[in-house]
């Protein structure tokens, strides 16, 4: 992997940094760019739309840090490496687009482009927590929850890209929560930021977000700590279930909500433990990410290095 | 794939037969072979044991059929493809037992042996409802429910042999009902045979079991039809968790209740659209195995060739 540049886009902007070969992030910015379909009638006019959002904040900074190949980790969902956006839930109007294909024409340089979750449990096995591991579930806990897969040492993707909708999982089977996706019960309506902020104010009638509610846990807000130790039951429980199918033995999670890890993994390993089969149990380990908020990033170099 | 015996080991009996190349069973018989630790009391013992009486069904049918290869499907986890036994939940006493090397050194021949319900799934991919398929998840529902994964067309097994405990996913989240293998609100406790004759008896009184309670529901019985449609809903959930996590277009089920594909299928199908995330819905497909119980049998041949 030589010195290349990779992006992480979020909702309102983008994260671009140059990576060294040994994950090293040399040089970081962070630009705004704003995806939306809002407004736009043409699945043509999303297709522009999104091509020249992107290449007004990566052009600038290209020509600054001149290198062979960018990487890119995006909100959907893409068919195998091959970098067609297969579809993506904010941007309904692209589908089957070859976004890494049509970014490349415009940037002049390769572009490599991959599920955002998904990059940032690349990023996890080769440069964090998950480092050396042959198979790896890493969970990403953010305003949704997220999940990437490797197994056998390779990104998995799933026959429609669409691999590991870890936060859609079912942890509560009636009278659940409802969740954006428009079912109840499923984990990210439990476990997400948004949810963990929704929750304690159903709780405590303060209004406080995320970030806050850990804040207020440290500071021994029983509400508080009782929200964040349900999330991480919800999360037990559903990797439980992942390893009931898969069999893993290694789990990493990165993502704001991770930073709460005293007040959220002592329910998740209890419950994990509780829901696996009794041979199981004991044989899974769950780390938070060793990367600071870079693990998609850091991904996103590794796939602008290997696709 | 030459000429080779296949065995399928259950609870109480064992099958044997001759496969050829195309999968075609040339000759079979059933033999009592009752494989339990009852008694036992040392794990030398236990694997003495269950060498012999896997030896004294198998040593008369292969010098009936000579064969150069022998596959089994046994009721337990392996390491790999390496015919080590990891564990079996109804041979406590045997752990990490060279089961295929031990009985090749008893037969004279080469031993391949996996998990059984993996075997199911071989056989579907190469021969049933699931051929050539790359990825397929193949669902045994017999007295219990387990489940056979194929990724990239290949049996994936797990980091200590346990993957695809499907009958244990937890489908039901509070107040469930008691499963065997110590929690509450698996499938296995709604969609085994055994689950469905329970429940059927406490729904009306009527001691039957599965098969009967199948016959009971063509005949119009209205709580053998909910019952059967009640396995198929909790099926289609458990399904939906999997697809979720695994993105897979093909699903096969085989086993006794497998037949009662009528009243289970519709429900099934039902539950599992209404689980999936919504461009997910739609795409993946359920096919009853198309092998007459013959799945597992026609894997273990298979291993038999490949191992």
């Amino acid at each position: 992997m030589t010195r290349v540049l990779a992006a992480d886009i979020g909702g309102t902007n983008l994260r671009l940094a140059v990576v060294s070969e040994n994950g090293t992030i040399l040089e970081e910015g962070r630009f705004e760019a704003r995806l939306s379909s809002h407004g736009q009638t043409s699945q043509k006019e999303a297709q522009t739309c999104v091509i020249q959002t992107l290449s007004k904040a990566i052009i600038p900074f290209m020509e600054q840090h001149p290198t062979p190949a960018i990487g890119i980790g995006f909100p959907g969902f893409f068919h195998g490496n091959s970098g067609v956006l297969a579809a993506s839930p904010n941007l309904p109007l692209l589908e089957d687009f070859a976004l890494a294909e049509r970014l490349s024409e415009q940037l002049g340089m390769h572009v490599a482009v991959q599920n955002d979750a998904l990059c940032a449990a690349i990023g996890e096995q080769r440069f964090g927590a998950g480092k050396g591991k042959t198979n790896l579930l890493h969970i990403t806990l953010g305003t949704g929850v997220g999940g990437g897969l490797i197994l056998n040492d390779s990104p998995y993707t799933g026959e429609h890209g669409m691999a590991m909708e870890f936060g859609h999982l079912r942890v509560v089977t009636k009278h659940g929560r409802e969740c954006g996706c428009g079912n109840s019960g499923c984990l990210e309506a439990y476990a997400s930021a948004t949810a963990v902020a929704d929750r304690f104010y159903l709780a405590s009638g303060i209004k406080a977000d995320a970030r806050q509610v850990f804040k207020l846990a440290c500071d021994g807000n029983k509400e508080a700590v009782s929200i964040l130790a349900e999330a991480g039951s919800y999360l037990g429980q559903a990797i439980a279930e992942s390893v009931k199918l898969l069999d893993l033995e290694s789990v990493t999670i990165s993502g704001g909500l991770s930073h709460a890890w005293e007040f959220i993994h002592p329910s998740l390993m209890n419950t994990l433990n509780e829901n696996l089969i009794p041979p199981l149990r004991g044989k899974v380990k769950v780390l938070p990410s060793s990367l600071n908020d870079n693990a998609g990033l850091l991904g996103a170099a590794v796939i602008a290095s290997i696709n």
